[in-house]
């Protein structure tokens, strides 16, 4: 299952290990980030149940070994090397930091020691798996911080990269403190509360507003959120009032949000409709929401779509999996990359988390603070249950409590938080440099 | 299947819709856009094999219908309604614009006539499903037509919102004009180019460069390219050289490519490598490749990953999917938004594309030039097969010659690709703005 879900290239250097019979070549590939995006000062790591979930599972079935033979790039490879992937099954270790953690550029965050192939072939699959839920979580958590403990629900599935990355995103989202989804398979999936009662068309199949509202109240109870923009707010919100409670809260999903919102709670006020909470929606992002929150707009939850389904200010990661280290036959080989600008540092590596700065080492050196790689999967199997959804967003939450105010604000801080390498670390890394220009 | 794979609001309502006896209400919604993105004059519609393969397969189980029924939203609800989601299908129509056909702001290209619960709760996946890779087949469209005949291939699975997105991503880049893709189970799936040879780990895991390259000649023959700069790209590039033919091509993945690459091209024709081709990539996208292109650069092939993969200048779609028609017991109600920057035309439409301005009108309006919706499912089954990945590349590729030289350019046109409504249409428009102002 999903052998083939990754670039040809590790398909072909696979081929090209088995031909130079390194089969059992032990190799260590790391993960971390090159740099952190714009504006972020930390990333909250996600993603590792399907990381988990891919290596347990990965294999080739006969159609897809089929298909590889009869593409020309393998037309010289040996008929031996096609066996090879008929029992191919992931039997190496995998580290990694847990859920929730804010990490940054630099670190090692993932770690795969295999033998060589296997190792090699899921790079492609576990870049793309972990950098796309981080980054929704980091834009989830910088979407809660802004709106200061008004309520922030994940809307966007409609603007993800493909339907099912909704589900992905919606789930990241929550680790990164969003209160729930309006994604009714995340909320099947993950057990993440959802949310959402009705779209314009709702509105706009009744010949009034007012029967619209009234049939969306008998079927929804105390649950009932009217969307009262879908002709005129003001009136919409009166059309809403009238009816009486049950009323949760009404939703504007236009105009000018401030100037609306305030007009919309004297509207419900008037009507003694104090408990009726409003929710706000349409572009928002954390900027769009500091700048309510500042100006005290009497909004009480935040629906964010778009901004937060792709993290549109980044939508990606510059994140990189590199060979650090090979063992063959007792002989142990440290590999690293100087091409310019694209350096990495050798040799296989832990994060110590201390109470202000991270210092990464060798991973059988001793550290002050929370060793943050852990063991995941050793020999093919998983070591324990991963932690639940409910752990890591309290691991996230707990852990941005802890960062420096500065890091938590939406521009770049002018102190990033240290990364700091070991005394080992830099040693091996310049012998590694020298050995090579030999 | 895919049940919940949408917003709960679409569920909710759904429900209403149940519990105010308006089942059999036919309800017509139309897909558009509201604008295009900075820097977009066309956006080449894709996508429509995940829309048609959902639509045919919608249904619940009996889990998923449990869960909803567990909801708080759902308490009030009758049992009927858990019934009637026992044997939900789509038995409605779809009708569409081609893959590949290029689209504007303010038209619909894609409807969907149903009984208003199933033609609601499709909103949610069909936008999603329908904008990622439409974003991507045009973000492709631009790379190819910066790179002026040289090839473009796709190699951005690992910056994909999913490595599942990835697979769609990569056809989409297909249909946009990309030569292949790096993603093999795209090739698998879809019968498309795959490219691609080695990664730095590969030359990181031999002693010495000029084993990996010869490993790598050995295992692929002709198909060999090698990726020149792990460690210095001048001597990665004699090192291949020396290692003769047969040597398709070299990559380069950093530094400054037009520097480097007409060193790279002296390197191998001084060795008497004319026909060695030199491969490019590394944070390329349109804007970078024209540049390329118009300084010269010796470089054959454009392999271009994160800024594709996500779209990056413009991840994400002002889409829409909105009410127009009503239809129950013989009474046409014709509906639209009026909200504040936010309004919609009433009634179901159609597009003739003429040679040089699309004319929007009613469905049942004569029109000149050719009529872009076409029926692609009607009363729930497949009206003729789709037409093949091959077949939706051309049509983009031809359609692209024929606008105007202006439109391809990669800033805003001064003057847009004129989007005409008939004056059937809008006095219809103006006819429901009336009316529902009474």
């Amino acid at each position: 299952m999903n052998g083939l879900l990754t670039d040809l290239y590790e398909l072909t250097m696979a081929a090209g290990f088995f031909e130079a019979s390194k089969t059992n070549y032990k190799a260590t590939f790391e993960f971390s980030l090159r740099r952190l995006p714009a504006n972020r000062n930390f990333i909250i790591a996600a993603g590792l149940p399907e990381v988990v979930d891919y290596l347990l599972n990965l294999s080739f079935n006969e159609d897809e070994i089929e298909y590889l033979r009869s593409l020309p790039q393998f037309r010289t490879v040996s008929s031996g090397f096609f066996e090879y992937l008929r029992t191919f099954r992931f039997t190496g270790d995998l580290f990694a930091v847990p859920e929730g953690t804010p990490v940054f550029a630099g670190e090692p965050i993932l770690s795969i020691r295999a033998p060589v192939i296997e190792a090699q072939i899921p790079e492609t699959y576990i870049l793309s798996a972990i950098t796309f839920p981080s980054l929704i979580a980091t834009k989830a958590a910088r979407c809660v911080e802004a709106a200061r403990g008004r309520s922030v629900v994940e809307f966007g599935t409609r603007r993800a990269h493909t339907p099912q990355a909704g589900v992905i995103g919606a789930r990241a989202s929550y680790i990164g403190g969003c209160n729930g989804t309006s994604n009714a398979l995340a909320g099947f999936q993950y057990g993440m509360p959802v949310m959402g009662t009705a779209a314009h068309s709702w509105v706009m199949s009744f010949p009034r507003e007012a029967e619209a509202f009234r049939l969306m109240q008998r079927t929804l109870g105390e649950y009932t959120v009217q969307l009262i923009d879908t002709y005129n707010t003001l009136e919409g919100a009166r059309v809403a009032a009238q009816l009486g409670k049950p009323l949760r809260g009404v939703r504007i999903d236009s105009g000018d949000l401030l100037a609306t919102s305030r007009q919309v709670r004297q509207v419900l006020d008037d009507a003694g409709m104090h408990e009726t909470q409003i929710m706000a929606s349409g572009d928002l992002d954390e900027y769009r929401i500091r700048d309510l929150v500042d100006a005290g707009a009497p909004i009480d939850s935040f629906g964010v779509g778009t901004q937060l389904a792709v993290s549109a200010d980044a939508p990606a990661l510059s994140a990189i999996y590199k060979l650090v280290e090979l063992d063959f036959g007792g002989i142990h080989r440290f590999t690293a990359k100087f091409s310019e600008d694209k350096e990495t540092l050798p040799g296989s590596k832990q994060i110590f988390r201390d109470v202000a700065r991270d210092v990464v080492a060798r991973s059988g050196e001793c550290g002050r603070g929370e060793a943050l790689l852990r063991p995941i999967i050793i020999d093919g199997h998983l070591v324990e249950p991963l932690p639940s959804l409910e752990q890591a967003r309290c691991r996230a939450a707990s852990s941005l409590d802890r960062l420096p105010a500065s890091l938590r604000k939406f521009e770049a801080a002018e102190e990033p938080w240290p990364v700091i390498y070991s005394r080992e670390l830099k040693t091996l890394a310049e012998h590694t440099r020298l050995n090579m220009s030999q």
